[in-house]
């Protein structure tokens, strides 16, 4: 360890080192991207790349003298001890499974650079009054096991442990099984015996919203209510050439309708700064000559306001109805996830413009249009997010997402400054 | 052979024979339905389930006294001879292969209907005044090879023997190489040398109409015009939560507005009888939380009128330009199939009803959704079909599919008085 120490106010972090670390994660689960000849990333929670992704990280973890653990839910917790080490933690975290199609950045960003800022507090000598602890959380894609923020929401205890076990992916096997057969199933208890100081969490906006205004850090008042729903529908497979129109049970006819209706909803204005997505869509038996009998559709709602998004939900089951009797369907859904919105203490956002104000960023407060494991570790204690643009609108859970070194780079400085304020010196 | 010859009005088929014919044929290539519990037949075109079906009937065939020729298409033609054995034959017709999960009657009741007729003519000794030829067409379902009534389209003349030849499967494998494979190819050319005089087909109706209605006989006018639109749509894949609404590309709602649109123009009357399915959808990357990039979308158009068709598939190749300029999406399409409109001539379907009618039976006029071959050999000679109505909104392609020992006997006595009138005493 460097013994030099020098005055926080002009600390940075090593942008290159944060870059070359951020380029080596995204080598595991790569892939090349046929349609745009681009490198992606695939390391869907708890697979072979998720788990060579958490050893490549764990093993930077120990040479950066970490104290490494896991929870029961196979979240990571990296310690690096305080000065008065029975003080509460500062953690700083995000994750690094991804979706089927990522790029780089999507929470690798949070995770390296908390482990970057601890690097440059080991090269600069300089121990904090509290521990930091530097997070990953399991499954925060949900893209898997159909729930995100799956690890950190059983941190914070807003999924019970069993309940997130039980979840299933596609071919039924289970989050417990998985975290079983990994060896991934840690000493500590969830929901966390000690909550955290406080908690900060760095992230790529995957939006448009900063490089259309130029901005280069973003202070996040808060996350978006989210829910999702799972729908099936059931019709009667028919010969599509011998059917007349008014004895069909058209199911692919009836999810359409649904997605058409959705884009309505949306448009109107009527539910607020609502967006909705329809995502998955399996239609059965999937032949060109047969009226499909079953489609599996999932609906992806977001909202700032949670007395909107209830509407929204509450009109959109009544239209479900209006489907089955017009298209004469059935329609069950399910609620596979709902989380409310997130407001960040004043206190953190201050903070987090404070520290861009020093460091001399354009910044601006902006909402996030994502769920991110801030949103649940702020059920524990004050949490904060700074975001960073991205290139290309801000597209993400794309091989086209891209920040650059640079914006990086100011992100966790901007985070490095507020850990160290937060922490003390 | 029985020398007591009857009044051909009087004459019936051996309603257990005929049975008993359909029950020992499905099993040939007979599977377990997990989802039904019920035997369903599997035996695409030339494969061993099909060969070992064609070497049962052929074995009867020949048990029959009928002399067993094959084309250059593999197409089976089994003749009784006539009085005058110089005279065009009537033909009767079907095929026995099927789609991978079918029933026991789709194809195989109008070749066993077929023999049985020979057999009624031979038990009651009589000797008609033109031949009478039972046929088997090869790969009518198009399951395996992609182009439905293959075999009877080439022995009529609209498809070159050298382009059926060339036909893959999804393996690549030619028919041409599957017919040399098993011993297929004979000697009669394509397309045939000699038109029959007439042909006739029964087959069930693969619709709910008859039952609807409690019609035991449809009489059929014509075969519907079958387009099938193969569509790509191309948008661009987005975070659902951070992209705001304007920004997108939503491939799935492009396919949404599309299949409303078929809906649309189906319920407005404005193009005639139209039947519009979309029966595959897939969706990429298939992800809940993200912005689809890609849909692939089959449409499969029917209509009784050609005109009705055509300006069916313009207006609608006009409104994929709207969606493509409303969601800022591309959509590229092809026409994977497209058959005209086929309609049988007044003379054989006033026979079918008449023969009915002298029978007793409760008939109505029909247009067929599916395609047959006889509206292939409709471009050779006066052809005509016979529909009898299966239970359960007549499911087919599919183990449920199921006519009534009856459903299926009446079918044939109908068959047979036309037969008789057409080949004369």
């Amino acid at each position: 360890m460097n013994t030099n120490t020098a005055h926080t106010a002009t600390l940075r972090v090593d942008a290159d080192r944060l870059w070359n670390s951020l380029s080596e994660l995204g080598e595991v689960g790569a892939f090349e991207d046929a349609d745009t000849g681009l490198r992606g990333v695939r390391r869907l929670a708890l697979t072979d790349d998720d788990v060579a992704g958490r050893q490549l990280v764990v093993g930077w973890m120990h040479e950066a003298g970490l104290a490494v653990r896991l929870d029961e839910a196979g979240n990571v917790y990296a310690r690096r001890a305080g000065a008065d080490d029975s003080l509460a933690p500062v953690m700083v975290g995000s994750h690094i499974d991804s979706v089927a199609t990522a790029g780089r950045f999507d929470g690798c960003l949070g995770v390296l650079g908390g482990l970057e800022i601890v690097r440059t507090l080991n090269d600069h000598g300089i121990t904090t009054q509290r521990p930091i602890e530097v997070a990953i959380f399991s499954e925060e894609e949900g893209a898997r096991f159909g729930t995100d923020m799956l690890g950190s929401a059983t941190a914070a205890g807003r999924i019970e442990l069993a309940d997130a076990r039980a979840r299933t992916d596609r071919d039924g096997v289970t989050f417990g099984a998985e975290l079983d057969r990994y060896d991934l199933v840690g000493t500590q208890r969830v929901p966390m015996p000690v909550a955290p100081y406080a908690y900060l969490e760095c992230h790529i906006e995957q939006g448009p919203i900063l490089e259309a205004n130029q901005s280069e850090i973003g202070v996040v008042q808060g996350v978006q209510a989210i829910t999702w729903l799972e729908l099936e529908i059931v019709g009667r497979a028919a010969h599509a050439g011998a059917t007349p129109n008014a004895l069909r049970h058209d199911a692919e006819l009836a999810a359409a309708l649904v997605r058409v209706r959705l884009d309505e909803m949306v448009t109107s204005g009527d539910y607020g700064a609502m967006l909705a997505t329809v995502g998955r869509h399996e239609t059965h038996p999937n032949l060109i000559n047969i009226v499909p009998s079953h489609v599996l559709l999932t609906v992806d709602l977001r909202n700032h306001d949670d007395s909107e998004m209830t509407r929204a939900e509450t009109d959109l089951t009544n239209f479900f109805h209006e489907v089955e009797q017009q298209v004469g369907v059935t329609i069950t859904h399910r609620t596979t996830a709902k989380t409310p919105p997130v407001r960040f203490p004043d206190s953190m956002q201050d903070l987090v413009a404070k520290c861009a104000a020093n460091l001399g960023f354009r910044h601006e407060v902006i909402t996030s249009g994502a769920g991110h494991d801030a949103g649940e570790i702020a059920a524990l204690c004050p949490a904060g997010m700074v975001f960073v643009p991205g290139l290309y609108d801000g597209i993400s859970h794309n091989p086209r997402e891209y920040s650059t070194p640079e914006a990086c780079a100011n992100g966790i400085n901007v985070l490095l400054s507020a850990v160290i304020e937060l922490a003390g010196e």
